[in-house]
């Protein structure tokens, strides 16, 4: 036996379809060592293909391969039907995509199947586009697939592999109309944060502009419109930040008192508890942009024509009274408010970048755990602290309250104070041991179980 | 058989060369589970190499594997000369690399390859730096190989694998000399889009130096020479990004239009729009460069002693005269010209994140797709509001073009405009139907071909 | 012989835990086309676990498969010792991990080989978490392995680079304690670094705080103490900011001029010089972290309390007296004074972009070096300018030198100082000749060598 052949079992590979998909795919083949065939219905004018390929009528191409890649759009499979005898026996990757969700009611790869009985059909690499194989970056994509015939998924994972792919077996080819659906998504995960914080935003945008704007024109008869622009915003973006952060840390806290509650690890969370905690980078993300434009609002208050205009105006009425002292209390709080705000953004910015890929696939478990965990909340402290000093001395007057509603710097502090003071609670030593046993496995006994009975904890 | 050594019919590697690239090799091959002899000129005093490894004379090592690595410089590749009847039938990789471009006529592989005629040279690897294979840094990185002998290159391609590399096959051995340049490269993709924005900065910076700074000296006989510093670079840096942003956007609309003018996507563009396609991502990655320097000397305005002068100065002129009225329109305009500045930059800071690897990577096809198209445009959109705003109540007024030109801001909204106009005619129902098509294959049957032949389309 | 057996020798896996790990892992093990089997004490009520998993008594399940995975805690080792029977001549893969370094004088795998001495224990993959398996991030992560059979080894290994993992040798059971050690470790490389910045803020700080705050109290009866917050910190960060940037590039110059002095690059560097190399690039990253937040210092200072007072108050004052004259060398010193500090935070931030692993990772050799060294010397030869233009007019005025000591920004500027005059040596053609053929392999021939060898230098 030669060693060579036994590794390659298949070096020829046969590509149907010769639009980008086709190229970019042989091209890739190519280079890793395959010898490529193309079957098309006009082989002599089929336009350009990548060197060293060869292209035959449909019939012959498949013949000379046993893997054969099919790189045609739907619409176009009846031809195959034709071929089924010169396909027997060989294995036939369906890559195909639809351009909507739902657009046949059967996936792609079992029309495919039903046409050619006679082949092993794989339903994969969908999720590769012609750009990505053209470029070569494919080192260490997850792909997909699935199909009736394990030797099939073997062959083609081999493949894949080969092309430094990771790959995932979904099981037989019911699962081929999931992965049809895959490359047709749009942030998933991101749908629900964007909801959150969408909402949050118009609630204190409507609710902001009915205290401020709409009650100066109401009671004082100013128009304040123009504070909509960055006056307003620049409350909206911290609050909403503030909120979202704290809504990132808030599923953990409930999780570790559901597990004390319960006096063990090994039941589920309730789906929406699972649910959120899922979502709670991208929250943590959308925060963080929130974050930065909260400063960016922040650092252009000053170039304002309206800040500019009052200063002018402050300046033109001081002149004309009394002397004007320096209050040593309010520059030392509006100071703390200012760097409580620095550091809280730049912690925000450490743990945005820790969350890229390539930053946090470096880091240990500990350390991510670390940065995530008590990093975030220091991160939610200072914010926190920040949104206490904005109102220090406010908190007490009676022209705070307008219209008797509290205002959005009060209104967003009661999530993230809740969250706070429940994880100094648990992280109490008494309540933090309980809770550190039950996440090693431990259980408390129940009435209702068998007493004395010890479980082998697992890691 | 022994299934153990089939899986490395080559467990022994032979390193000629003990320098740093040397030892770091046969460190990373130790690591990876093969055994490593070194062949060395004075294999008794050749320094410190990785524990577990053999250190023999040059003729010993060579005969000992069947594999072996040239880490020596090509300067001293004569004495290999003399070993040539033991290097027969054996593989030698030619990693070395030269100090400049066109040193040697002939690739140093193929000048290894004409001093043992009788071996089989792959060259390649030569990319690797001892430092990344010190660190481990391998995982997915892209490696060229090329060599005339298949077999050889493929147990090259083998242990590559091991090491986590992706290997790339470039045919024979006369492919030898580009790979050769690779390393030398100093980011060739960067050259066209670096040239283009300094040459738009050159000619913006003088232009505007003219319109502003002489102009000022040749018809007022005022010095302001000293806003070149600040005031200038901070229009010129807007300026240049936006239009580099737009030409980031240009070629994809010029290649929409020539598809549909030909009725077909099976033509290739011209050489110059698939070049400019080729650098949009670090077009645009110059362009959010020139943003965030354009941010930061906003940021930095009111801190200057120039604008601090003319605010004291105009208090104390408007202290004098009449009461100083608050312009409702102006704060509308102000607040929104930033606000859309800081939108813009907003965008533009989410774009530059998806173009890191390791985010664009974990991004679907779709998402990248809808990421840098529908968001690119609506950054491009926002921004071009921005200059357009930037310049609402100047541009019918008269004395706005000094010496009959007209200002920065004027000309660099130009290409934007047309950019977003013609994208927007793209983006109608009936335009974009046809688009949609002939992406998707179809071809607008021209009279010279054979009526009614329906071609199947490809992916 | 079966091929695809061949390529799967053991194709059922079996796991001893199904907690988190346990589970992590059989499910990915299942995606990766390995069947699963796993061992529970109580196999009929052992939780949820992966789809397609089979569970059964830990004697079966160990007697089914040839390699075992054990995810349990070392405190339920004991257990084992009674199945020694069934595990003879199995491959036991132990991944436990202890809660604190030093728990237990032998390590786990150590404990676990003594249990059964007739299995080949294998210590390895413990780096992994359970997060990480479940959410497939295993893609080129390195793990160690370390075991006395190297067969044992090599099975686990192969098992490893299926899931995507580089794998590295660490040799036999005795680096199994190391290996235990490894996720406990808490930015290891990031201590020194640290270390060096909290000492150089706490000494600027209290510098500062005497000469600035101290003094004006004593001497002038004031008290300022509300400029610790913002303006004292904005003294200490971008101080210690440019001395950490330095500290970066000053080990390279020493590394030189050891070079030369010694006229070999064939000796080790000191021990302390080793270190300081290789936490550069943390240095680097602190340094850019400290500029970063000079950076939201500085643009904050024109909306705090202190500065509006300082602003007003002057109007106040100017307004009474003669009229207000622009300096022109004024307006030059501090924009240039900024634009050198805006230029050098782009610099700085571009450094800190490439040193993304994902960034640095697309980098060549030659481009890494270029953007490090070229683009390294000269954010710091600006970044000192920037300090050299804020004291331009002090350096000679003796009222700087309050109680004789020298302000802080001239003690920063001595460390960048001297590393730039040392560049700058190395850099002069004739030095530099010398120090590339040193580096290329030349050793000066120095009198007790002897005389006229020439050594083939290496790559």
């Amino acid at each position: 036996v030669n060693p060579r052949l036994m590794l390659h079992p298949q070096k020829l590979l046969c590509i149907f379809g010769t639009g980008d998909l086709g190229r970019s795919l042989g091209l890739r083949l190519l280079q890793s060592g395959y010898r490529v065939v193309y079957g098309s219905r006009r082989p002599h004018s089929c336009g350009p293909l990548p060197q060293g390929a060869q292209v035959m009528s449909h019939a012959e191409a498949a013949q000379s391969a046993s893997l054969i890649f099919i790189c045609v759009h739907r619409e176009h499979y009846e031809f195959l039907e034709t071929l089924a005898s010169h396909l027997e026996g060989k294995v036939l990757v369906d890559l195909s995509n639809n351009l909507k969700k739902g657009m046949y009611q059967e996936a792609n790869a079992a029309y495919l199947q039903s046409l050619v009985p006679g082949a092993a059909v794989v339903k994969g690499l969908n999720t590769l586009s012609a750009w990505a194989l053209q470029n070569g970056l494919l080192a260490g994509k997850q792909v997909y697939l699935c199909g009736n015939s394990a030797e099939a998924k073997q062959a083609v994972a081999k493949m894949a592999t080969k092309l430094g792919l990771t790959v995932l077996d979904r099981g037989t080819l019911s699962a081929a109309r999931e992965l049809e659906d895959f490359p047709l998504q749009l942030f998933p995960e991101w749908r629900l944060p964007l909801r959150v914080a969408i909402g949050l935003i118009a609630f204190f945008f409507f609710y902001l502009l009915i205290r401020d704007v709409i009650y100066a024109y109401a009671e004082q008869k100013k128009d304040i419109s123009f504070r909509i622009m960055v006056s307003l915003a620049n409350k909206v973006f911290p609050i909403v930040s503030l909120v979202m952060l704290s809504l990132c840390y808030l599923p953990g806290v409930i999780a570790a008192i559901l597990q004390l509650y319960r006096g063990t690890k090994y039941r589920r969370f309730p789906d929406w508890l699972d649910r959120w905690m899922l979502c709670r980078k991208q929250m943590g993300l959308i925060a963080l942009g929130l974050a930065f434009l909260h400063a960016i609002y922040t650092f252009i208050i000053p170039i304002r024509y309206a800040v500019r205009h009052k200063l002018i105006s402050l300046v033109m009425k001081n002149n004309k009274t009394t002397p004007f002292y320096f209050d040593n209390t309010e520059a030392w709080g509006t100071d703390s408010f200012y760097v409580l705000g620095i550091l809280g953004l730049f912690l925000y910015v450490l743990l945005g970048l820790t969350s890229l890929p390539s930053v946090g696939g470096t880091l240990s478990w500990r350390e991510f755990s670390f940065i995530q965990s008590k990093l975030g909340h220091l991160t939610l402290c200072i914010c926190t602290a920040h949104g206490y000093i904005y109102g220090w001395n406010k908190f007490l007057r009676s022209s705070t309250y307008k219209w008797y509603t509290p205002p959005g710097y009060m209104l967003c502090l009661i999530v993230p104070s809740v969250v706070l003071v429940l994880k100094v609670l648990l992280v109490l030593p008494c309540v933090d041991r309980t809770l550190t046993r039950i996440r090693q496995g431990w259980e408390r006994t129940q009435p209702r179980e068998e007493m004395g009975t010890i479980k082998a904890t697992n890691l």
